[in-house]
């Protein structure tokens, strides 16, 4: 048994947008503390770890913890459809074996989305030793990708005791993005570190700036990157491998 | 002689929009009470019957009734081209055979559009006896008819004593959209009824959402929808064929 | 040595944007004027002179006048990634021969333009005698482009002693914008003209409505028509050669 109203649409539907290009299928624990969902990328570069807490539905009511089995592609064509002002609500119909997506605003909308079967394996994340950890804006983050993008597609995360950096470098020249330690929420850096990774999943992962106006960064030489869009209803977090920078 | 002006550019601008895709040459017929238009989709599965009344014009000056006949993109291309603040002026050129659509504002902007020959027999609409008849608020079908189009590619409309509904089923899930008898401007339902409709013909009609607030839907058991959206000074209404629903 | 700091980065923006369909590569002039530049397409059918006022820099420093090659849509698509709050900071790094675009706000965003080999020889502007000088709002000829768009792909612009006329024909209907002498901001018209010119062209050059709010259209029978987008820190200025009119 799983029923749960959502107060605030942009959460769930910025989120699933953020994941739903890098991970097709995945299984969505439901447990009385709210929804997480932890996944892998095909191609096993990227991690994606979610958390919708409890605090962030107006109701939620669950019996023994489940798993939902989703096509995020399906649910994120879904998801798309609900407006600002949409209440969510959530459940899941046994018999028929589909979750209802019912959207509730001058009239009643709801999405059926057939469960489908996942492996449920637990996912582990790696334990990681981050040197650096700083906390910036998130749209620094987003726009600096953005910026990346028009000259290559790859990036350099970098940072030193100053500042933060994104770099990037191409035939059309080059592009540096500095978020200073003055500016920054929260910089904590240990030794200066410097890693490249691909703008491919990089560009999709900042979607998730919508969620949260921090974003936390965590870092280190040749190590995946960290990327936490926090705030007090959701976590996503995002763990991307290094590429090998060849120059 | 014909010679107009009109207040609010929208209403002839949308109509346009809604009707064109559907019907490519057609006569307006201008007479001293407005103009109207009523036409059949190449496909015979759509009528639209059409009026823009003399109420919605400043100025309007007509001699004898005529027929004006129109390909119907090419109004929709000149009349996208008006801007929100535009005064639409029409003016028959005899001459040239052309209808002049004039838009002021800073500038005046003339559009020439050639008449061409259409064919004046009168379209008799259908007698058709609907069982049920629900108003409700147009963006209420609007947005229901997108929700439908991304699981399929037509739709059941459906009223039961409290509720008229939209329903779609597909490879991607099920929707329903549900409009309670409480929220409608009316509702008048004598029997349960249940018909199947091509969206590829809705989407085109529910454009028309934005030259009236309200749209008043009649409807039977596998019989053709009408659809009305009415304000003060235009009515738009579409007839639509069921299709036949194989389940 | 080169080293400016501009208030309004929509001025640089929307020219570079108007002038780099038209121009592939250019010789941008650096003096303690400002910046100044002069190009030809390579049909030879449009010449753009550019100026951006020293007046428009919050800080500016140059040393020996120099000429900076640039690739005008590698540095059109850097320009498009500077928000309206973004402060445009250039500096030449002559070690590096690039042109050091910095974006100023919550962080600091460094773009590196190579600079290019470009031929140094002064473009004459050829000296027209212009019988008719009309200033518009630029948005009359902006929409007036537009409007031509939809029936053909050139264009007349012709004056009288009334009235400035933008005219197009077409299989579609024929178009006539209309701006009268009344609503001009000035109107000098010595004889009637007439001339035709190419819209691929033209809807560049409208793009440059947006760094002023008038634009003055100089104009003679069969010869290049002067257009000029100015403000107090601006000057843009194009001239199009005429097309034969067949008809």
């Amino acid at each position: 048994m799983f029923k749960a109203s959502l107060r605030d649409p942009k959460l769930l539907k910025h989120s699933i947008d953020a994941i739903s290009n890098m991970v097709d299928e995945v299984g969505i624990n439901v447990t009385a503390e709210g929804m997480t969902m932890r996944a892998m990328d095909p191609a096993h570069v990227a991690l994606v770890d979610f958390e919708l807490k409890r605090s962030a539905f107006d109701e939620y009511e669950v019996g023994e913890a489940i798993v939902l089995g989703i096509d995020l592609d399906r649910l994120n064509t879904i998801l798309k459809r609900a407006g600002k002002e949409d209440k969510i609500n959530l459940e899941v119909d046994p018999e028929k074996n589909t979750l209802k997506i019912r959207l509730e605003n001058a009239s009643t909308r709801t999405f059926n989305l057939p469960l489908i079967e996942v492996s449920e394996e637990e996912l582990k994340v790696p334990d990681l030793d981050f040197p650096s950890t700083v906390e910036i804006k998130s749209d620094i983050i987003s726009e600096g990708i953005k910026d990346a993008e028009i000259v290559s597609d790859h990036v350099i995360l970098e940072v030193d005791k100053e500042n933060f950096y994104i770099k990037a470098k191409g035939d059309l020249g080059n592009v540096e993005v500095k978020a200073s330690k003055e500016g920054a929420i929260s910089f904590d850096v240990t030794q200066d570190t410097r890693s490249m990774y691909s703008l491919e999943y990089l560009k999709d992962m900042i979607k998730a700036s919508d969620i949260a106006d921090t974003v936390k960064i965590s870092l280190g030489d040749n190590i995946p990157v960290k990327m936490e869009f926090l705030s007090s209803d959701v976590k996503l977090s995002f763990l991307l491998a290094p590429r090998i920078e060849s120059e």
